[in-house]
C-alpha cells in the first residue's frame, strides 16, 4: 500500500525528471518566455497533483532500481521473477484506483503514470501488472460479490495472488462475440469447458478470470477459477519473439467444476469484459509512451556520444528529425491520455476516447521506436541497447487488447455511424 | 469590440458544436461510460471557459455566415473583400489578447479558437487576420511607444487600418539573420532600403511593420511605415496556387524616409520579430486544425451520401480509416495547442513548445487533408467541394512562419543541444 | 505521322537526356564500374530501340518548345489551344500504336514515352492526348467496323477531329456496372439517354464515344456520337483546382437519336470500356513519371541555386533525402512500366499488371511531388515554379481511371481471390 | 559445383513458382489479355535464362528442404549448423559468379536469385553465404595473387573453409575512412593490430579478410589471416535480437604476425573493400525481396484460412491493402535488381545503382514485412509463424553494408554533386 511517508522521502530523494533541474521553470526574463525542458515538452508536470507526482516518482525509482536490472535476464530466458508482483504490491502499484480492500484509491491518471514507469523498462512487465490491476482486480471489484472482493482483492493488491484473464480464444481474437468456451449450470455450481490463448501470467497465475458463454441464456459471464481445479491447466507458450520478460500461456478447461461462488454475478454480456479491456487499454496508452520515451532517451544519449565523420550523430539533420518526430508524438500522446484520464476520473469518459488513445499511442510508439532504433546502427542488434526489445514488444501492444485496425473500425463506426467490422 | 450582450444572444441562438445536443454529457448509466461526441472527441468543450465558448461561437457564426459565402469568389479572383477586416474588428476578433486600446483582452486560448473558426473557412482569411493581430498589433503593443499604441492600435483593432509585416526577403526566408534591408539614421529620422516578399495583406495595407538592419549597430529593429510614403510600393503577387482568397505582395523600399517616430523603440535584435512569429505560429496551430476539421466534416458527409457498389462510401474500411486517422490528429493537435495556450496565458510557454504545435499541427493537417481529399473521387477537382482549396492552402501554412524542416531543427537543437541548421 | 527524316534530324539536334553527355557510358577503368547518370539511373536508354529513342526525342522537343510556353496561360484561364492536337497529330503522337489508318504503328513502350514527355509539361495535356489515343481511337480501332475506322481514325490521328470518352456518370464512378445511360433500339437506329461527367475534352470534342446500357439485352456497348446531334450537349466544368490546362465537361443526352452506324458493333459488356481504360492506364503510368521527373529536375536546380545559412539548399541532408526518395521511385516506376509495355507488345500483359503500375506510379508521383514541392519554400505558391501545378494535377491522375483504392482492391482480388469492392 | 544433370532433374521435379501451373501463360482469348500470376506479377520468369531458372530452382529446393527445417533451432540457440556452407558448396551456390577455381561462373542475376532463395528462409543464412561469396571469395579473386586464389578459392567454394570479412570497427561503421586497425611491415611480413566488430561468421571462420591501414603509406589494404594465428581471436557476440540463425562475432588482433603472402597485393585504398561491399549489396537487394515474399506468402495463407466475424481475414479491405502494398514493392524491387544485375553482367553498373536497389529494397522489405506482420494478430509473437523473425532480421539488413541513411547521402551526392555525409 502506498505509504505517505515513503512517498515523501522518495520525492525528496529524487525526481525522475529532475535531471536538468536548473532548466526548469527558469523564466527567460527578457522575452517573457519560459525555458524549454525537452524531457517534459508541454509541462505535463504542472498538470499533475502532488500525489500523482509522488506516485510517479515512487514507481520510477522502483522500476529503474529493481526492474531494469532484471529485464535482460527475463528477456533472454522467458521467465519472470515471482517477487516482482509482491514488490509492486508493497508499493501500492496494483489495483491502485480501487477504493478499499487494501488498494490505494488513487486517480486514473496516477494509474497511467504507474503504467508509464513500468513500461519505460519493459512492456512485458507492464502487461503483467496491467493484467493484475485492470483485468483481474477490476472485474472482481466491479462484478464481484462483497465476499469475492474481500477474499481476493487484498491478496491480489499485495501480489500474494497472481491473476490471469481468459477472454481470447484460439479462433476468436478480434471478435470475442464468437466465444466458444461454455459454462453450464449443474448441481452445486457450474461446469466450464473451452480453451483460451495468449493469456498473460497464465502459467504462474493463482486466480483466473474466465469469460464463458452461459448455456442457459447464451450470455457471456465471468467466473473466478482458482489454480489447481481439476481439468484446469495453463501451460506456457515459449519461444516468443516479443514480451519475453513476461510469461504467457494457454488455459485449457476440460469440464472444470466450480461452485456457485465462482460466478461474477454482476457480469452479464460482453460489456463486462469490455469494461476490463477499457481499463487496461487506458493504462496501455500511458505505458507505451514510457517505452517510447526510453527509446528516445537512450538513442539520444547514443547519438550524442557516438561520432562518425568526426561529429556526433546527434548533429546530423537526418538523426535530429528521427528524434524530433518521436519526441513530438510522446508529448501529444501524453497530453491526450491525461485528458482521457481526467475525464475517466470525472465519470465522463467514453470507450471511443480510450480506443483513440490506445490506438494512437500504441501505433505511434511502435512507429517511432522503430525509427529511432536505426540510430543505433549495428548496435541495434544487441539486446544490451534495449531498443530492439522495446520495438519487438511494442508490436504486440499495438495488436493486443484490440488491434490497431479494430480500433480504427470502432472509431470509424463512432464517426460514421456505420459498423464496418465485417466488411 | 466583443460585446457581452451580443455574445450571450449568439450563445443562446446556437452553438457550433451542438448539432447533436442529445448525445453530449449523456452518461450511459449501465456502464459508467459517457456517450462519445465525434465532433469533440476529447471533450475539449469542458476545458474552455464560458467566455471562450462565447467567443468561439461568435466567431463560428460570423465565419460560416459571412466568410464562407465569399470564399469561392475570393479564391477564383485572388481578391479580398475589404469589408472583412472591419467586420472582424466589430466583433472584437482582431488583436483580441491585447489589454486596452479597444481590444478585447481575452485569453490566448480564445485567440486560438478564433483562428480555428476563421481557418475552418479558409487559411487565407485566417492569414489576413493573423497578420493583423499577431504580426502588426502585437509588435506595436510590445515594442511601440505609448503614442504609437494610441495612434495605431484602436484603428487596427477596428479593422479601419490594415497592417502588413515585412520580415521575409527574396533571398532570406528560413534565415532572417541574413537580412539585407537596412535602416540608416539621417537628419530627422531614418532612411530604409530593401525589399520584402510573400507579404500577406501588403497590396492593400495601410501600415507596414518593417524589419531592417540598423546600420549604426547592426541590430535588427522594427519600423512603422504608413502607406503613401515616397519610395514605398507594395505590388500584388498574382497567380498563386494557394491562399488565393487572401492578398499577397512584395514591399519595395527605395530610400524611404521616415521620422524618428517610426521606430519601434523597444525592439532590438531578431528576438523581436521572433516574438511576433511565435504569437502567429500559436494561432496557426489552432487555425489549421479548423481547416482539417472542415475537411473531415465535408468528406464525412460526402461519404455518407455518396453510394458506390450499392453502399455508402462511409461503409468501406478504406474510407473509414482515412477519416479516423484525420480525426485522431485533430483531437491530439487541439489538446496540445490548448495546453500551450494555457501555459502562454500563465507566462510559462517556451518558444519550442510553439514550434512543436505549429510544426505538428500544420504537418498533420496537410497530410490528412490530402488523404481525405481522395474520398471525393473526381469531385476533388471541383472548387465547390472546398477540400482541394484547403489542401492547397495547407501546403503554405506548413511552410510559412518557419518551414516544417526549420521547426524540426529548432526542436532538434532543443533536444540535443546541437544546432544543425547549417548542416 | 511520324516521319523518319524528321526523327533523325531531331535526334541529331538534341537528346533530352544528353545534358551530361560526358558522363554516360564512360566506364571507370580502375574499378570496373560505370559512371552514374542521375538522369537515367538504371540506364533505361539502353533498353529502348532506336525508334523508341527517336520518338521520345521528337516528343520531348515538341513538348518543351511548344507545350511548355503555353501551359501557364492554359492553367490560368482553363482553356486549351485548339492547335495542340493537330500539332501532335502532325508528329504522329496520336493513336501511335495503331497499325494503318494514318497511325504510326509503334510499340506500346513508344506510346508510354510519348505520354511521359507530354506529362513532363502537364498532366492535363497528357490527358487530352490520352483520351484521343486510348479512349477514342483505341475503341474505334478495336470495336469499330471497317467503315468506322476509315471514317474516323485518319482524322483523329491528324487531330482534325477531337474525341471524348463518356463512361463515368454522376452517380457511378468506381462502379461503372451501375451505369444509368441507356440505348434503346428504335426505327432506324438507337436513342440514347443519360448523362456523363468529368469528361476530358468534352466541351470541344467532335466525336463522343458513349457507353450505354442497351435495353434489349442489358449489355453495355459503345456508340460513336458526332457533335451537333439533337439533344446532345457538352458544357464545360469550370473552376477546377487541377488539370486546368485541359478542358473538362459533362455530356448530356436527351433522347439523342443516332443511326445504326453509330454502334461499335464489336463492343459488348464492360470488358470493352475496360480495354480502353487499360490502354489509357498504361500510358498514365508513364506520364506521371514524367511529371515527377520535372518536379525533381526543377526543385533540384532550385536547391542548387538557392542558398540559406550561406549554403545551397541542396547541401542539407533533409533536402537530399527528399530528392533521393523521389528519384528512386521514378527509376523503379519506369522500369516497371517498361516491363509491362514489353509484355503488352508481346500480348502477354494482364490487366492486373497495368493496375499495378497505374496505381503505384500515380501514388508515388503524387506523394513525392508533394514532398519535393516543399523545397521551394514560399515560392511553392507561385505558379511560375510549376510544381504546385503538377501536385494539383497528380491528385487527379491518382484518382481517375480507377482510384488508388479501386486498384488496391483489383490487386487484392488478384492476390487473394476474394473481391472486396463492396466491403 | 553446379552440376547440369542435377539441375535438370531438380527442374523436372519441381518449379518453385509452379504452384498454380494452370494460371500461367494461359491467355485470355477474348480480351487479348494474359492471366495474372500473382506470384510473379511482372512475369520476371520470362526475363531469365534457362540456366538462371535452373539455379533458382535448385536453390529454392535446397533452401526449403534443408534450411527451413533448421531455422527455428538456429534462431532459438544462436547457433549455425556447420554443414550448411558445405552443402551450399556442393550445389555450386558459393562464389557462383567467379570463373574457374571450382566456381560455377554464372551470371550476377543468378547470384541474386540464389540470395533471394536463401533469404526466403532467413536473412542470417543469406548473410552467412553473402560473406563467403561477396566478401571473402570476391576479394581473393579480385585482389589476390594466383597462388592465393588457388589456395583459397576451391576450398571456399566447397564450403570446406569458412570466411569472414573484417572491415567495420567499434568506432567506425558508416565512415570506414576512420579505420584504426593498422598493418606495419616487419621483418618477414606484417604485424596487424586492431579490432573489428559485428563480423558475420567470425566465431567459426577459418579465413579472415582483414582490412588495415598500412603504416608505410597510410593506404588501406586487405590481408588474409588464417585461424589460429597468435594474437588473433574471434569471440561470438551473443544475445542478438536479430540474425540469430547466423553467427556474429568480434575480431581482435593483438600483434598478429603474418608473412608477406598474406597481403592481397592488388588491393589499395578503400575502393577495394567497397568493391566487395558493392557485390554484397547487390545480393542483399535480391535477398530481402525473398524475405518479403515469404512474409507475403505466409500472411496471405493465414489471412485466407483465419476467419473473424465469420469471414476470412483476406476479405477485409484493410488486410488486402497490406498485402497489395507489399506485393507491389516486391514486383518493383525485383525488376530493378534484375536490371542492375544485367548491367553488372555487361560491365555497365555504377555503384550508385547498387546503392539505389540496396537502399530501396531493404527499406521496402522492412517496412512492408512489419505491416503484413500485423495480419497475424497475436500469433505474430510466435516464432513458428516466422514473420517476426523476418522483421527483426530485415532491420539489420536495412542497416548493414551501408545504412539506409548513408545510401541516401551517397545518392544525394550523385544527384546534387554535393557530399552531405558530414552534415
Amino acid at each position: 500500500m502506498l505509504s505517505v511517508s515513503r512517498l515523501q522521502s522518495s520525492r525528496l530523494a529524487r525526481s525522475c525528471l529532475s535531471r536538468q533541474p536548473a532548466t526548469r521553470c527558469d523564466r527567460r526574463a527578457a522575452s517573457g518566455f519560459a525555458r524549454f525542458n525537452w524531457e517534459d515538452p508541454f509541462n505535463l508536470e504542472s498538470l499533475l497533483t502532488e500525489e500523482e507526482i509522488a506516485i510517479r516518482d515512487t514507481a520510477h525509482q522502483y522500476c529503474q532500481e529493481n526492474l531494469l536490472p532484471r529485464v535482460l535476464k527475463g528477456w533472454r530466458t522467458e521467465e519472470i521473477d515471482h517477487d516482482i508482483l509482491p514488490e509492486m504490491g508493497k508499493l501500492g502499484l496494483l489495483g491502485p484506483t480501487i477504493q478499499g480492500y487494501g488498494c490505494a484509491g488513487v486517480s486514473n491518471v496516477a494509474y497511467g503514470l504507474i503504467a508509464r514507469e513500468i513500461e519505460r523498462v519493459d512492456s512485458g512487465y507492464r502487461s503483467t501488472a496491467s493484467v493484475q490491476s485492470s483485468l483481474v482486480m477490476h472485474p472482481v471489484n466491479e462484478f464481484g460479490s462483497e465476499a469475492q472482493k474481500e477474499e481476493y482483492l487484498p491478496r491480489l493488491a499485495k501480489g500474494e495472488l497472481v491473476g490471469a484473464f481468459g477472454l481470447t480464444e484460439p479462433n476468436h481474437g478480434s471478435d470475442p462475440a464468437g466465444m466458444e468456451t461454455t459454462a453450464e449450470e449443474v448441481d452445486g455450481g457450474f461446469v466450464l469447458n473451452g480453451s483460451k490463448t495468449w493469456i498473460t501470467n497464465a502459467p504462474f497465475a493463482d486466480v483466473f478470470i474466465i469469460w464463458a458463454r452461459c448455456k442457459w441464456d447464451s450470455k457471456v459471464r465471468g467466473f473466478i477459477l482458482d489454480k489447481g481445479l481439476k481439468g484446469l491447466t495453463a501451460p506456457a507458450i515459449k519461444n516468443k519473439v516479443a514480451l519475453r520478460a513476461s510469461v504467457t500461456g494457454s488455459i485449457f478447461m476440460d469440464s472444470v467444476k466450480v461452485s456457485h461462488d465462482a460466478l461474477l454475478s454482476k457480469s452479464k454480456g460482453l460489456g463486462s469484459p469490455f469494461s476490463c479491456l477499457n481499463s487496461a487499454r487506458f493504462g496501455i496508452s500511458w505505458g507505451v509512451m514510457g517505452a517510447l520515451e526510453d527509446c528516445i532517451e537512450r538513442t539520444r544519449a547514443y547519438a550524442l556520444e557516438r561520432h562518425q565523420f568526426n561529429r556526433p550523430l546527434a548533429s546530423f539533420q537526418l538523426v535530429q528529425k528521427k528524434l524530433v518526430d518521436a519526441h513530438t508524438e510522446v508529448a501529444l500522446g501524453l497530453q491526450a491520455s491525461l485528458q482521457v484520464g481526467r475525464l475517466k476520473d470525472e465519470g465522463k469518459v467514453a470507450p471511443e476516447m480510450i480506443s483513440m488513445v490506445k490506438r494512437n499511442n500504441c501505433g505511434k510508439a511502435l512507429q517511432h521506436a522503430r525509427i529511432v532504433l536505426d540510430i543505433l546502427g549495428g548496435n541495434a542488434s544487441a539486446d544490451e541497447y534495449h531498443i530492439g526489445r522495446h520495438v519487438a514488444n511494442l508490436q504486440v501492444t499495438n495488436t493486443y487488447e484490440g488491434t490497431y485496425d479494430i480500433h480504427t473500425l470502432i472509431l470509424g463506426k463512432a464517426i460514421t455511424g456505420i459498423p464496418a467490422f465485417a466488411n
